[in-house]
């Protein structure tokens, strides 16, 4: 049985199973229209392994805006440079994993030692944007990371040689942060421009566009994503997947029905929201509207 | 019964009962400890109601760092420029809700209206926060907007009042993004230096220092408090309060155990992990608290 | 500040907050309008240490009929018979545990010795039992050892002095079950009669009876519940609390709306659906509830 | 890409993905190792839409032993006699549908019109065994209904056919119950003997049997599974599926984990926990598992 055969079979089956097949649906179409797409993601998503997804995806030329937060970044530019991390347990003694340098993320595995070399590459790495200029919207900054590094599995780099932007509204939240401030402490010229990065996000798209959100997981991401495309009009298609329940009220659990009420989607809107942990909601979904795609020559 | 003595009972009870009555041990400790305490929250628990408690929490200086996300911010000065938010329902008709011009945010409803009085404020206060200087720390600024405003309800009135900061990494993640970025668009040389602030929440503790945590909710939030914390030896308290569950992998669902893994909280630290919704869980835990640091005339 | 004023402030506060509040006063408005009220509850909370409340719940006649499952009953018994629970930790290592012979529920300890006291305790009250006659309904078996009981924090007890019956569907569903097994081998025409209780739980209450379900956390008892009543006409009053999700589709996470659509409680009832752990949720709701009571002198 | 290689894929991702791996590869042991097999599932499961995966896995004798509970019995039965449930939303209005005569059950709408035709069947059924004897187990009650149906797709039939027991513990936690307890007024010597039924589950293995425990969901069904390996000193291997959360304490959140103090589960054993929506892990799981059973003649 394929996958693109079983996610049909999810359309006759109940709670989040049809979810599923109804998220596939919005994913096929999305494209088929023609919509530009945002495509948010968390870090943790990077650290458990769909990093090579996304890195295709860009490839591919699915989304045509990326959102995501500063730990993406990092452990994708780790990544790149030969970074591997291991997948261990949850209930792992967090004690002993500290005395021998390994750091838990859920039930991965990072080595403190990759973080040192990371910092050698980001040194180097500003030192020649510096030169460049000494201004930086975020994502022109991701860009030319990417562009500086050399992975097929890299997510920077795929989306820098297909001029996918990626956007990052809290770029100094992860040891980048700290790099950056180092560099500004060295050179007090250099400016990392948020605000006008927030006029790059907007004009990325034009109220006529016909927009579709992708939203995986929660937080600044999955927020940003749906202020973009409200302010440019709304999206008229969203897939949200999250594990985090609409009771909180917390934005991760905060459902496509919800972006109704705040002209975030458009009433007319395509939305579905799929409850589920997303290492294996999104490949289920995302593969079967792939090989969709591919059929229809929309690849 | 008092609350506080009910949060003694939760003692000899299972479940996440014990946790809560831990956690308000904790912040007691950290209290009577002379910790410096950092505290985060995600903004959906200022839309809820608590913004009164976190602002009477600066005034009896409490904490001595904030950590929040735009929206907290936002929803901040619109209630203390006179905006009220309605609790209605989670499963209201959003369409219905937009039309009449209602935003939803689980059970709170916000008036759209609401957001332009809040344009027209913040464009006259950036005027005069440019006309100080150019180039602004998103902490520094944060402080003049509070003491622009007048209401004791008001966590930034409160925070600029006692000189307790306020960090937003991800500033531009609300409506207030898109007015600074109208603004910049007239003021080229207006600059949120995000660089800057994170030298600042580092400076603002030393490695010498007792640290504490209280994490409410996860996001950006949760996760610059331990950051900020980490780059200075790790925190010796922590307390983190979240609905979202540790399988997930994600920051709002990691627990305090993890923290360990990564040095982030020390390891012989004072740590606990509440799972509950945080309009319940903190209250209660907080005011018992507060009650014990009377009796110990620690407030 | 008193439990009682807390619950009133979370009628200013959004997420659960309100929701605990609205459930705190249909647990009020339930025995104002002198409604049966139906509480149901899994054995969890009975190993959590709700125990004791039950019990002073029956002893003031709040329920009418209570609803569980077998390893309450048990446990019930243990504790009375002066088994102590300890409270440990969720991450506990477990073949650490066994080798001990302490069995874990959660963060709750239970030592493997107290299954041995009960035995004998059980095959001994059976005897008597059997002595009166040979078929029992489960309620009627269990008022017989609530009256062997002599413990005041007991849920049997309480319920058997108070004319409370207890009902429990699945009572082999638990070590209690294998002695029942073992005693019939020996007796067998000892029977226990599950067909006829539930005659029994339908006419504890009459069409015209307004009925109230109390449901905390889910699973047959909660669904044994709403059953009952739907088949006398549907609750009028309903508080489910639960730490399940209703996009699971399971009964643990279905609300109180859903409840409407079976006509499992009538259209204009009073219902509420509080999302959280039952240990800090229910002794909230009932503790403010019973301190209106008995200004009500409704006590 | 089949299913079967992406299960393969989601051994390189973190988080839930590679639980699901492992789940899959224990399923995969248990069969290898002719272990006997206990599947335990909620009746929300069958009212899901995996009632026909249910009765394909008996058909091919993959569980040697069902546990369940009493409304996946009725559903299974108004199923086989030509019933349909539709798919609609957890946001439905309930007092619209009930109005209409449709229930709901999360996302899933049932009609009234069905229980009728239920009951029709189930008193001819009941008059049928009675004239047979007037004393029953459940399981052997279950395997007459099951010969009376003629559907492939039905669990009770193919359970029949294959000598797969079905137990239910609290069988009179449905309609059903309702419909014995009337046939009982008429026939006051017939007996449901749930306490001979409880020996029955205990004899269907022996303590030299390798046992594994497939547990969707929570509940009776999962703790009964438990219960009666326990009882025959553990199962060897067991996999567990659910939305819940062992934060809670609840039967439905216990992890595999937990069940090695118990000595629930031997403490060698291959066990994993999923965390998710068992309409999208069990399909997955199991597909991929039989695909290689196929492979290696398994089947």
């Amino acid at each position: 049985m394929t996958v693109s055969e079983m996610v049909n079979t999810f359309g006759n089956l109940g709670y989040q199973a049809i979810e599923l097949n109804h998220a596939q649906k919005v994913l096929l179409q999305m494209k088929r229209d023609n919509a530009k797409i945002f495509l948010s993601f968390t870090s943790n998503m990077v650290t458990s392994g769909l990093r090579g997804l996304f890195a295709q995806l860009c490839s591919l030329k699915i989304p045509n805006i990326l959102i995501t937060t500063s730990g993406a970044i990092e452990e994708d530019i780790m990544k790149a440079n030969g970074e591997k991390f291991d997948i261990g347990n949850f209930d792992a003694d967090d004690v002993e994993l500290h005395e021998k340098g390994i750091n838990r993320v859920g039930n991965l595995m990072i080595n403190t030692e990759g973080y040192m070399k990371f910092e050698d590459w980001i040194l180097e790495a500003l030192e020649k944007c510096y030169k460049k200029k000494k201004r930086w919207a975020v994502s022109e900054l991701l860009k030319e990371f990417g562009l500086m590094l050399n992975d097929t599995n890299s997510i920077l780099y795929q989306a820098a040689k297909k001029d996918v932007p990626i956007f990052c509204p809290a770029i100094t939240d992860a040891g980048l942060g700290f790099h950056l401030y180092l560099f500004q402490q060295k050179h007090p010229d250099f400016i990392v421009d948020v605000v006008s990065d927030f006029g790059n996000i907007l004009l990325g798209t034009s109220m006529d566009d016909k927009k579709g959100v992708i939203a995986l997981g929660g937080s600044i991401s999955k927020h940003h994503a749906i202020l973009a495309t409200l302010l440019n009009g709304g999206a008229k298609y969203a897939v949200y997947m999250t594990t985090a329940s609409k009771t909180s009220g917390s934005m991760s659990g905060a459902t496509t029905s919800e972006a109704k009420s705040w002209g975030k989607v458009k009433d007319e809107s395509d939305i579905f929201t799929v409850i589920g942990d997303v290492t294996i909601m999104f490949p289920l979904a995302m593969i079967a509207a792939l090989e969709k795609l591919e059929e229809e020559g929309l690849l």
